[in-house]
């Protein structure tokens, strides 16, 4: 009964949908800046509307950057916009996850095909599907490296909020829990926008995982510890040599992983390697506003006028990588060779 | 005339003060849960607040402990308090820091020798000045670290706050700015206490270091991309095999300085290290409440009742640690060997 109630629950957690006539065209937003002191929905009307949602990171996380791009050229086509003017005002609302410009274009190419603004909804729609399916095959493989009684470490917040899935590296905890091989999950807090505390936390009290908050400097004790068997994030963007961009604080974990020997897991569907950037070095990282650090649920922290450090991202070097987890299977170990055997790059 | 306004305003900052009849005796401590928002100053006239300011952080620091525990003891003393009673309580405030002990310890041995409270003020205040030699020396020995034009990370709070003179890795700090070979100061903000984004930030803001906070969690990347020279931090306790308790994240940046290739340097006087724990492993590390991580200021920042692991230190490998600053020199490489052949262990 309380697991029908909890699988309710969560059934409930819509990051994102689309609102047809006469309420629509729209697209109604779960506003992730609020979680988890109120659950509030944002309905966006018109492009400039959802342009500002996915900077504000009302909406935010690869996959579903991903759909919501595409489902903006869909508003855009629906509402009679210029669509060739909307779509790369979407795509670059923010730099650094390539799933935003990915479906983007896609429904961009739909539309420019068919000439239809219903032929760029039904490929958003598409994308979301597909999006369903690769998070559960995500699970699937990634499950097999999960030891019994595992302690993973997870950075960001990877789960239901950023899919129409179960998301990614937190699809992969889910399914650990459900298998009864997961005895805790660490939860990074994840500063400056603490989506780990606000948001991973949430979603694994609404699972009923058992899991805990960190500062996410001190992940280092708690490996030295030996309490961490496996640390599992998602990723942002991977170049075709397999560097992992993903949230700031990642590629720090990756080291202390590997002085560690804790197995550093990247879980991201083949949607996030982006052959059109070679290597690390080529990935554009996002730069936030220094009151992001310099103030913390509002509050601010540091003498007024303080300037901050405030990369969004960082840059995982794929020799740091253990194993990189697709909807298509595993990649071990991560290079350029590897990804282009498994068809990926 | 603006250096000289400074050197005055910097002069001000007296985080202890003992305080004389009528008005005493006291312990004023400037509070500093609530910097840098407002300076507010407490005045502890009986043990018990002393005790509750040294736990809730009010005063802090590995060198101010030793100063406030010393002056806690003459607090008692003077008071007409069981001075034998009062002196264990106010060393178990916190257990970490190995000064807290040891300042309690000098004055409680004072008091029993003379039979006097003015004997434990005038060990006391002899703690405090030793200090202020220590801070200057540790400033010259670890100046001969820096190089020309260097940009400096440190962690937490070393500074005026924590010392009767100038810190103990801020010290150094200062001297290099005197110097002119500090370009950039690289301040962690240090969660979940924030003692460097609201401490560190702001005593560098009134010596004119030129600086920036960062979230802990992007040390690493600010590495990768080769614009940190040098890591200074200071230490709480140092075991006798040369194994360094300082503030949680402590580790983990010596862990990314050594995958970087950056020297990373403890600054601590020799009063820091203590014989009775022979190895990293018998540091004895306060873990704090769930609640430092999951709000800030009485507003949650993770769902109401999140756990968290939340330990306030962690313990760094002696061979991580480049160089150990003392008031005596350079202790370079540090080994129980090395501290034996300097005298320190």
């Amino acid at each position: 009964m309380l697991a029908a109630k909890q699988q309710a629950m969560t059934a409930q957690l819509t990051p994102l949908r689309w609102l047809d006539p006469p309420n629509g065209p729209a697209i109604v937003l779960l506003d992730q800046t609020r979680l988890p002191a109120s659950e509030k929905y944002l309905t966006c009307t018109e492009v400039p509307q959802l342009i500002d949602a996915i900077r504000r990171l009302a909406v935010r996380g690869a996959p579903l950057l991903g759909i919501a791009g595409a489902y903006g050229v869909a508003l855009a086509a629906l509402r009679g916009d210029d669509v060739e003017a909307a779509a790369p005002k979407i795509a670059a609302a923010r730099p650094t996850a390539v799933n935003l410009g990915w479906g983007v274009q896609r429904a961009l190419d739909a539309w420019r095909a068919r000439g239809s603004g219903l032929a760029a909804l039904a490929e958003a729609s598409g994308i979301a599907i597909e999006d369903a399916t690769a998070s559960a095959a995500m699970a699937r493989h990634g499950l097999t490296l999960v030891p019994p009684g595992a302690r993973i470490l997870t950075h960001c917040n990877t789960g239901q909020l950023v899919s129409a899935g179960e998301g990614t590296a937190f699809a992969v905890i889910l399914a650990a829990h459900r298998a009864g091989r997961l005895n805790w999950l660490w939860v990074d807090e994840t500063r400056p926008l603490l989506q780990g505390a606000r948001l991973t936390a949430w979603e694994a009290g609404r699972a009923g995982i058992p899991h805990s908050v960190l500062a996410d400097n001190a992940a280092a004790a708690l490996m030295a510890s030996g309490q961490v068997d496996l640390v599992l994030t998602g990723a942002d963007r991977i170049a075709a040599d397999g560097s992992v961009a993903n949230k700031v604080g990642t590629y720090g974990l990756a080291v202390l992983a590997r002085h560690h020997n804790v197995p550093f897991v990247v879980v991201a569907p083949t949607s996030t390697v982006d052959l059109g950037t070679p290597d690390g070095a080529a990935i554009t990282v996002e730069h936030r506003p220094a009151e992001e650090v310099a103030s913390l649920a509002g509050q601010p922290v540091a003498p007024t006028g303080t300037q901050a450090y405030n990369p969004a991202f960082d840059v995982t070097p794929p020799e740091l990588v253990t194993a990189l987890v697709t909807e298509e299977g595993l990649i071990h170990p991560v290079t350029e060779g590897s990804l282009r055997f498994h068809g990926v790059a």
